[in-house]
């Protein structure tokens, strides 16, 4: 018998289909057999060099030796930074100007680095330039809503192989976001408590879907996790948005992250990947009833008909099963 | 400048990336060079001679010489037929018995029939099968939602060639539908017409989106398409669930899906696609506010980070080109 779990954070009903269910390891890739990537393709604009090949430079860290991450607008914008947030409502044609921000954050110097092995300092380089760029896009009065994501892989929807992220800065408050935050409010105004807490603390007592702990952070594998794999990185303090995250939290972050992903990339064999930063709609100030996390969405199944016509979710895989086997991978430290 | 639509039926929002925008026929797939299948795959479930490989068959449409349309369960079902709907509900951990039904239909005897270029006479048989499956699968009281749909290609997430749809039914109404729905209701009380109606109305005075106009169908791309080519056939009679579809409907319907996939077949080069048929939850009666339509999603982009983190989509091709580039697409006759 199938098991239909409901995500409480998402609204989604989420079949766990035991008959179809896979060993954790089934969803490994083949090992690859891909030529080595050089250090440094003379090609490639995210490349140290290169500076002059993309859009104006926004920001960087670095030190005399040279930047470490570096951000720029994305060269083929999905919204334009320029222009006013104008509105058009002709009966059931609306729509508004597409101003917004979207902006290519490159990683790391080199371009063979992947992600999931970079050292943590590395990634905590990253992290802090997601938070000063959330600081900065914030004071943008034309937006609502801002999204720090990075896609691995090409079935991940990544296009540029050096490692980069992006964040996307929108106009408007997506019916999703505003369903699930009017949702967090309810449980906030029936309960007296974060519905992101709540689900924290009875993940933590349960513990069979945990994978790591550390003073600042709880992953786990979501109880209806939406896909094999679907990851969940909570801050143990409550607080909204990621901008919020202290300088010690961001520590901690990268090594929580670094860890979880390594852990995907030596047990999977280098999955395809998509995690995202959820915060609170961004001129939204009040701090008590929604809390930030990251999620990470490994992309090893495909999704068709059946999700489009329901709004639900098929998982082939066994969250308590899948948090085992991630508990238990072992890999290299590099660092 | 993109510009930003808001898809009043789905609530979603959409960029139109013009910066990023393809012209529609760049959204072609390369000519396949793939051997022919054969008429006839000894080791296809689905062919005939090899009924006793599937799951004990359910329906059939046919005549003595051999079925035209055979239906059975799903070899590997994501939801289980027999037990109860029982439910458990321990904190945030709310989960239920996974019930439901699940459905293959074999649209075809032929194993190398390709379901856009197959005679409509013959799409009319699936089409009565659908309805026939959808009657009879709403007496199971404990489902409450029946979803009738079509993976076509591999990217799709179709495991099998020999052409085939599937109907699912499930025990629980999805937040996504639910809202939906509320939201018909709304619009219902506010202005005594169904969105739907609405919609169909004023796609119809724009002309610049419709696709194909028949007796009973009018096919168009929604102006805020969430990707590209993607299509709406909603029936002209104000009806809330495809199994009130009269007979007359489904001739209809059966020469106006095939003009909308061969044009799809023929302009894009056999593009993977899904579709479903959205009917008012199977337990409503409510005639008012709701109208069954299908939704055509061809797979020609893919989805990535920004849309996970958002809840927004990116379609890169704008809907009126779209609409014009297929209206033009000529193919040659086969029936």
């Amino acid at each position: 018998m199938p098991e239909l779990r409901f995500n409480v954070i998402t609204k989604d009903w989420v079949i766990i289909a035991r008959e179809r269910a896979k060993r954790p390891d089934q969803f490994a890739l083949p090992k690859k057999e891909e030529l080595p990537l050089p250090q440094f393709d003379p090609s490639c604009p995210f490349c140290p060099g290169n500076e002059s090949h993309t859009e104006p430079e926004i920001a960087r860290l670095g030190d005399n030796k040279g930047w470490r991450v570096r951000v720029m607008p994305n060269k083929y914008p999905a919204l334009s930074a320029h222009g006013e947030r104008t509105r058009s409502n002709e009966g059931m044609r609306i729509s508004m100007n597409g101003v917004g921000l979207h902006e290519v954050i490159v990683d790391h110097r080199r371009h063979n680095m992947v992600f999931a092995l970079m050292p943590p300092p590395d990634i905590e380089a990253v992290l802090r330039m997601y938070r000063q760029r959330y600081e900065e896009c914030r004071k943008d009065e034309r937006l609502e809503a801002i999204i720090i994501f990075k896609n691995h892989g090409e079935s991940a929807g990544s296009s540029v192989i050096h490692t980069h992220s992006q964040l996307a800065a929108t106009p408007v408050v997506t019916f999703q976001t505003r369903m699930r935050l009017e949702d967090a409010i309810r449980f906030y105004d029936q309960m007296g408590k974060c519905i992101f807490c709540q689900t924290m603390e009875e993940e933590l007592s349960a513990k069979v879907r945990i994978l790591h702990e550390s003073k600042h952070f709880i992953a786990f594998h979501p109880y209806a996790a939406l896909s094999p794999f679907h990851t969940w990185i909570f801050p143990r303090r409550h607080t909204p948005s990621f901008e919020l995250a202290t300088d010690e939290e961001l520590v901690d972050l990268a090594s929580t992250l670094k860890l979880l992903l390594a852990r995907l990339y030596y047990g999977l064999n280098d999955p395809p990947f998509n995690y995202t930063i959820r915060s609170i709609p961004s001129r939204d100030r009040n701090t008590e009833y929604y809390h930030w996390y990251l999620s990470i969405i490994p992309r090893v199944t495909k999704t068709a008909g059946f999700e489009m016509g329901s709004g639900m979710y098929i998982n082939s895989a066994l969250p308590e099963e899948s948090a085992e086997f991630l508990r238990n991978v072992q890999f290299p430290n590099h660092t």
